[in-house]
């Protein structure tokens, strides 16, 4: 349901290895912070000066009915390695982000299906094994936070931010905060904004032709050839690839009519893009703004801006709102 | 830029007549409200138990350069009649809603091509005229406010309310509140979702193929018959018209589409409808939940619900923001 984006090449490491420093977060308590996904977790101690140290990637443990358990179990093992590596610091608070359908305040993964959990008491269970203070919430929406706080979208009180991968995700941030009606606002990769088949059921959903895997997949299935991601289809249709050029014209119309609809209805001050698509640059939101403001009339068109935290927006944003958590600030 | 929707059954009086009581905004302290369109004016007192006295409607004073101070100047006189006729009741605030694009925290009127002005200090110029706090705000936020706190989407406090009719205009509630990004968000009417022309400038406008304006308009193009508004389309529709069928057939996919979108991107508990069309009853309430239904897949599907206040949102709006601003409750 919230797609995750592919391994900027930021963080692109295999498992177990440290990953590249991620940008700080500023000073502040120091903080134990996690990111689990699907395939694996991230984790890392920041300092009191703001930095990740002992950032790292390791395989998530395997789904099953006691996965709750063994993930927390595996996270303490985490949390006792980067301890016993770095034993000045202390941290007063821990950051826990996951994926699927999230109660933050409830403190409960209400599903996940990667994970095999359904109504998993992820936050009580976690302040049991570490005896600190936990702040949980879902995955996408504390990477979009992150990027309100300290990446793309920090000039802007009211922004949408959209993370374009294999998936889209998107997140909607009012007065600098997430919007979430109880998990189900910002699906704005299912969406329908047309009649094509989505494997979610619906027709028409803006992710089966503007995700990077959309593009890659309609341009295999086209050409009868594999590319070697959404980028390849864009490098060709700027050489001059017919199919490619269409199923990117395609793709582009698309995120321009969403795009679109995001700012009749919402008006958004930005939109901010992530993503292994918004490694395209100018090609991506040069076009998307000629595309938007052809579309509209009186509308208030939104800046278009990339984001700036990549890979790592999941691992900051889990180390900030356990700062927040102590220090009151969300 | 905000369509007004037609004048429905209850205040289907001439200018200046008594208007059929509005519904009471509960007890609380006495205020005098206004409610000014582009062509006329409804004012009323009312008093500790919440009922509307005096409510009538008048002829709104033509645009020009001094038109803000005109306006004012007629609202004076209104207000003296009805405290003349009503002199036990002492109102503690005035409401004064407006169309156009309204700055409700400036108290400034920015625009009205109707009523001609530009930058109009309109909340000032009232508090100097009454002598009485003001409370001022955009006619159809405060209308879609009304129908939280006394109408339709009282049981919400995640909804959009649509109001359908000459032309669509909508505006979204976050917590109970209107949400207006500066005055641009809710403008679901002129949002795209098709290629065909739309007056404002834009491409594939919902209101340009589903308002009760663009039924009737439509069904006139194709038949060169001009029916008795959307109302006569839809029965036409009922008893076997082709054209009428298609054309309602496309204002309700039109309709489906659009609701979808709102459905995955703000996933409110509601979407309160109320306008013309909304007089259609089942063959739009069911049809639209069923064309919504088989649009989505995982998606939580928002209850579809009448408004309650219908011409009178604005008038009962104006008085409960008045009370607001006194009672401090908004």
């Amino acid at each position: 349901m919230h797609p995750t984006s592919p391994i900027p090449d930021v963080v692109r490491d295999v498992s177990g290895e440290r990953l590249a420093a991620a940008a700080g977060i500023g000073a502040g308590i120091p903080v134990l912070a996690f990111d689990v996904g699907g395939t694996d977790i991230k984790s890392a101690l920041f300092d009191a000066d703001g930095t990740a140290v002992g950032l790292r990637r390791t395989p998530t443990p395997t789904g099953g009915a006691d996965s709750p358990a063994r993930l927390i179990a595996r996270l303490q093992e985490l949390a006792d390695e980067l301890r016993a590596q770095h034993p000045h610091l202390a941290p007063a608070a821990v950051g826990l982000i996951v994926p699927g359908i999230v109660d933050a305040e409830a403190g409960v993964g209400v599903f996940s299906s990667n994970l095999g959990w359904r109504d998993a008491p992820l936050r009580a269970l976690a302040e049991d094994a570490f005896d600190l203070p936990v702040a949980f919430d879902h995955d996408v929406r504390t990477a979009a936070w992150a990027e309100h706080v300290i990446g793309g979208a920090r000039a802007y009180q009211d922004a949408v931010v959209l993370i374009i991968g294999t998936g889209i995700a998107g997140t909607l941030l009012f007065d600098g905060r997430p919007y979430t009606a109880g998990g189900y606002a910002g699906e704005i990769g299912h969406s329908p904004i047309g009649d094509w088949p989505c494997p979610c059921g619906a027709r028409g959903c803006l992710e089966a032709i503007a995700s990077a895997g959309a593009i890659a997949r309609r341009y295999a299935e086209a050409s009868g050839r594999t590319p070697d991601g959404a980028k390849e289809v864009i490098a060709l249709a700027a050489s001059g690839d017919e199919i490619a050029a269409r199923v990117w014209d395609e793709a582009l119309d698309a995120l321009a009519l969403s795009a679109a609809q995001l700012t009749a209805v919402i008006a958004p001050e930005a939109i901010v893009i992530g993503g292994g698509l918004s490694r395209a640059g100018g090609a991506l939101f040069d076009e998307l703004h000629a595309r938007l403001v052809d579309r509209l009339s009186f509308h208030r068109i939104p800046a278009l801006v990339p984001a700036e935290l990549l890979g790592n927006a999941g691992i900051l944003g889990s180390a900030l709102i356990a700062r927040a958590l102590v220090e009151g600030e969300r």
